[in-house]
């Protein structure tokens, strides 16, 4: 095979990351997929595509000949920060099925949220018997703040649902029977609107610490909130401040700053928080090694290469 | 007004009583509806229609002139119990509205077992990290019992949301896309099949104590049940003992043989249970008024009745 090698870069342990190189493998019969730690230095100089997912900067900067990384997940905000402004291009993971799991794990925590199933469970502990007072969906707002494929996948199950549901995004975007806010103003006036509030934001300089006590201010009273996205984009304290205040009703956060979340965390007993261990849409190594499949298959073809992340913009 | 004076007849509260006849007079501009304790004895002896929730069966009987009773309630069982046999035709309330309110119910509860809630919830109890393994929807097979109007809804949400949705009644049905079993041997052969147990049966003799010993040996191990019928067609104990064992991995109960359900039931304290104070499908005043107002309009315009209760069949 004269091809060159492809290089697997990583900071899984050994077993996890020889069932990604079985997956590639599958998806990709005539490419050699080489885990970083198994090259030799041939091989090394050699490899012209890294997939990688959290990579050591030091190992990728021993493959001094990569015209192009593509990452194993969808959120890169690590490696923008690790890596060095000349590395190569990086492709991030944009995946269907990636999308549905995490529209389908939007859905259920709103759900959760609109059936009042942190109160029914409070009640239960107190043996309580009280029907809370039910409203249909199409009465309740649910603001998406992040419009990319998971912010869309997301809005179109929230709507097939029946809720009112908008969006807000850095930038202004138009979707279909949905408003749209944008920018820093649009995302204020959207909070005082929403029921729940669904943060499906990258991590980047303008994001990190955006929901703080200054927009926390302007919820609706009662609102429940919802963050899949990266956990530094909410201040902890802020919504800890605004949950024991009543503002926030229930937060449900799956993704903080430090993962796995210390145990000395308040967030892990605080009546009002349900705190998931980063689950909201695990990455499926099937259709994930199917898309990766895909993308260099296309490169090897005609050299194209899907879009490369922003470095400046972060995603 | 010749026209005779329908009742309304409840053993609700007097304001929950009046708040129903105002909501009924809205959608029956041209009737004369009144509360029962409101009617003098002329009115009693013209009156044609008597609208009903759970009336005492000693007042109907001074309704000497009824034709017949439209029920605001889905479930009858209770009527069909306790009213002679010679009582009027019962039209039971069939309300799109309550499908929509019932069907969103099951897929939120089926969410909730589907995604982990409930293990999620104990991890962060014991402030635990652990991810749980992930499968698709399409992998897990829900079975729905009774297929009338609410189960047909709730199966159609569960499909849309990409469940393996099978179906199980009484009598033969068809339903497009969906495998339909039938009879008592094809319970206990679907009871086999299913990750998620949805039952709404009404309660009949028949499917009273159905779910029972002999067919919960029957269920896979670890399916989760969610029951929005009618309490007692589960036995109680023979559902705890099959969590106790692990065979049910979680039941979410909504109704029971006795509501509210008495402060001292083991099910409120049992951590495979979580107990709703039936709140699965609150009947909205403002549709079932619409439905209630229709019927009888139509009624009042050819002398013809929607589908009657049949008595012997008990829905």
């Amino acid at each position: 095979m004269t091809r060159p090698p492809i290089a697997l870069v990583t900071r899984l342990d050994a077993p996890a990351e020889r069932a990604w190189r079985d997956h590639l493998a599958a998806a990709l019969p005539d490419e050699d997929i080489i885990c970083f730690a198994d090259m030799d230095s041939g091989q090394r100089a050699a490899a012209d595509i890294a997939i990688i997912a959290n990579p050591d900067p030091a190992s990728l900067a021993l493959l001094p000949n990569l015209r192009w990384c593509h990452s194993l997940w969808a959120g890169v905000e690590r490696l923008v920060a690790e890596l060095p402004a000349d590395a190569p291009p990086i492709v991030r993971l944009v995946d269907p099925e990636l999308s549905r799991v995490m529209a389908e794990a939007v859905l259920a925590w709103a759900f959760y949220l609109h059936r009042d199933m942190p109160a029914y469970a409070r009640q239960q502990k107190a043996r309580q018997w009280r029907q809370l007072p039910y409203r249909p969906p199409w009465e309740k707002t649910v603001g998406v703040l992040g419009l990319g494929e998971l912010g869309v996948a997301a809005s179109r199950v929230l709507q097939q649902a029946g809720f009112a549901v908008e969006g807000w995004s850095r930038s202004a975007k138009g979707l279909p029977g949905m408003v749209c806010h944008h920018g820093p103003d649009g995302l204020g006036a959207l909070l005082g609107r929403c029921d729940i509030i669904v943060c499906l934001l990258p991590l980047t300089p303008q994001t990190r610490g955006l929901l703080n006590a200054d927009l926390l201010a302007r919820v609706k009273a009662g609102a429940g909130l919802i963050n899949f996205g990266r956990g530094a984009v909410l201040v902890t304290d802020d919504v800890l401040a605004a949950l024991d205040d009543g503002r926030l009703s229930h937060a449900v956060l799956d993704v903080f700053e430090v993962e796995p979340l210390p145990p000395d965390s308040p967030l892990w007993g605080h009546p009002a928080v349900t705190v998931l261990p980063h689950v909201s849409a695990p990455t499926s190594p099937h259709t994930a090694a199917a898309v990766v499949g895909a993308n260099i298959a296309a490169y090897r073809s005609d050299g194209r290469l899907p879009p490369v992340v922003d470095r400046q913009r972060g995603y």
